[in-house]
């Protein structure tokens, strides 16, 4: 392969598989064949977030994993709503701007870079006001913390229950355990371009029935006329039914392509797939802390399985670590933490770089890392 | 080919350049190699659109030609705005949903079916009422109807010069001819799967430096999130300077698809381009006529060059027709228009169809028609 290995929190490396669908020939987005496609992306999409509950709905749209949020503030919440924002990163101050936007109040509970709200601090938040929303960046791909969404589903349940649940699970979906129906998310969304395996251009959304209910009892119609609900509840439902229904034309080769990755995901069992994501994460991090490298993690459990953010050694500049990295071939993200982005690195391992370990893909990285540093005259 | 031949108003067939752009290996959204693409890409556009003005800014945003109404209608126009809706069919219903989402009122000038309103009618709404932006379909999807922009500029920079003019060209750039700066159009959009010949998934606008003036003069932030000016005018500034900026991740696969498809394009003068297309549909056309079908364009010159509507003979229901055609292995559109859906279907003959006639594309699809007419009874 004379291409980079692009080992970045997204996109990520597809398998050949993937690829080869991109190029399929082009089909009319009506056409029986590729309405069945879709319908069966929507299906599988279920078995990926692990709904069973068949009042769930799967989107998929053209788009970004930043429209994701479009799609939540305008149709779930609305003008003068209260939602509460967990942040752990860039990700929570750009879905605020994203609400204030749409005319709802986001108020966020910050922690410190590496951090995440406590259990207890989110308890607290709660019981000093009524939030119709709370939202959790399950990985926030700039600092790599990994939120406890299973605890403050645990938690919104049993002291703000009618509060809805988001989970911008952006950098999780399909490498991060999330159970849809059990914990009881309200909405997951992402994009294809990360776990999920496939080039960017789609995003993802699962919604709950009572996230529906909550958009269909809105005062008024959503926010927004190419990320509302009311256009495309009836075309995703039309597709799963394998019947056409136009409201947009889809990204057909972008379609197919998730098809292919759906079923190469779906061939094990999703809590397999989540532990080869967790497996392929403490080699990396392990083999970054005997390089002598921090994370910007505080703590183990904070630290996502599907990414590592690593601070420089002695405050290099990452400038000057990177453009090393890269003369080997491999890819690796700079900072986005406005505060600290000269500071540290990302390096991403989702999908086939995390499952399929005969590629390689992590130690070629971690040479590569490991041969840079020892060129900055750092000794690792 | 064992594929069968999309002859549909989009997506198009594409070439095998483009399509096999579509399968690029991973690449980092902000590396250089893909930023240098990207930027490419955009001053292409210019090009494409027959722009010369510095001040205009052109957009490719992932999603769908429909998200380009989010794109004017939240940022160069506001709430309580009047905007005039020149109607041609379908589209024009769907732009004037998209206005009223954003609290834009939205007047329609409503034809007949096969008709467009007439310059004199154009000329009496703009004198009736001052309007912020008027809006034109250059080929309504749906009935195949071409629009006299270069008229409707004119008239308008006669009769309101300060109404904004919005062309959607979803179906026509690229094979319709436009002349941005030389008929003063303030806002042109698209999509990638019809004549610009790439599979569906981007969203493309070209917006005159009058245009962004309005967006500068809001009083209120622009309406949505994803699709805000805001957002993406700073990022396609830093592309096409070849920095690397971030606000949502590009479908990085389309993009290398897009340049390819441009550089294409681009190898001949528009000029030549848009006589192809005339071309092909004269060619099209006269086939039609010659097996007795009848047109829903009222007259010769409302009939689109990139599309040919066609009604069914006698009546007969398009369901009969549509699968006879599929097992030729030729695929049409049915019709979209909801008074007359079941009575008329639509042929496409956009891009490589229109400008490559050694594939022979246009003649396997009437034959097709041809063949499938006899078999129906019908003594084509």
């Amino acid at each position: 392969m004379s291409s980079p290995l692009l080992m970045i929190p997204g996109p990520i490396e597809f398998s050949d598989k993937v690829l080869a669908a991109m190029s399929h020939s082009s089909m009319s987005h009506v056409s029986p064949a590729f309405i069945a496609v879709f319908g069966e992306n929507l299906t599988m999409l279920r078995k990926v977030f692990l709904t069973e509950d068949s009042a769930s709905q799967p989107f998929v749209i053209s788009g970004s994993g930043t429209m994701g949020w479009d799609l939540v503030a305008s149709n779930m919440v609305e003008r003068g709503d209260d939602v509460l924002v967990l942040h752990t990163g860039y990700f929570a101050d750009s879905f605020t701007e994203c609400f204030e936007c749409y005319g709802v109040n986001a108020t966020q509970l910050k922690a410190p870079i590496g951090g995440r709200p406590s259990l207890e601090e989110v308890e607290k938040a709660l019981k000093e006001k009524k939030y119709k929303m709370i939202t959790i960046t399950h990985t926030d791909t700039s600092t790599g913390v990994l939120s406890d969404v299973k605890g403050v589903c645990e938690l919104v349940k049993r002291v703000s229950p009618d509060t809805l649940i988001c989970v911008d699970g952006v950098c999780s979906v399909a490498c991060e355990e999330i159970q849809f129906d059990k914990w009881g998310v309200d909405v997951a969304l992402t994009a294809s371009q990360k776990a999920i395996g496939v080039p960017a251009g789609l995003c993802i959304l699962m919604v709950s029935g009572r996230g529906i209910k909550a958009y269909e009892n809105r005062k008024d119609p959503p926010g927004s006329y190419f990320a509302s609900f009311k256009k495309w509840i009836p075309i995703m439902q039309a597709y799963e039914s394998k019947a056409p229904k136009y409201f947009a034309t889809p990204a057909v080769q972008l379609i197919y392509a998730l098809n292919a990755s759906l079923k190469e995901i779906l061939e094990r069992p999703m809590a397999d797939r989540f532990a080869d994501h967790i497996k392929a994460s403490d080699y990396v991090k392990k083999a970054i802390a005997d390089m002598g490298l921090k994370q910007l993690a505080l703590k183990p459990e904070f630290a996502a399985h599907g990414m590592t953010a690593v601070y420089t050694p002695n405050d290099m500049p990452v400038g000057e670590l990177m453009p090393k990295i890269a003369a080997k071939k491999v890819v690796f993200a700079a900072g986005l933490h406005k505060d600290i982005a000269t500071k540290y690195f990302r390096i991403g391992h989702m999908g086939v770089s995390a499952t399929d370990r005969s590629r390689g893909d992590l130690d070629t990285a971690l040479k590569a890392l490991k041969e840079a540093l020892k060129e900055t005259g750092y000794d690792a």
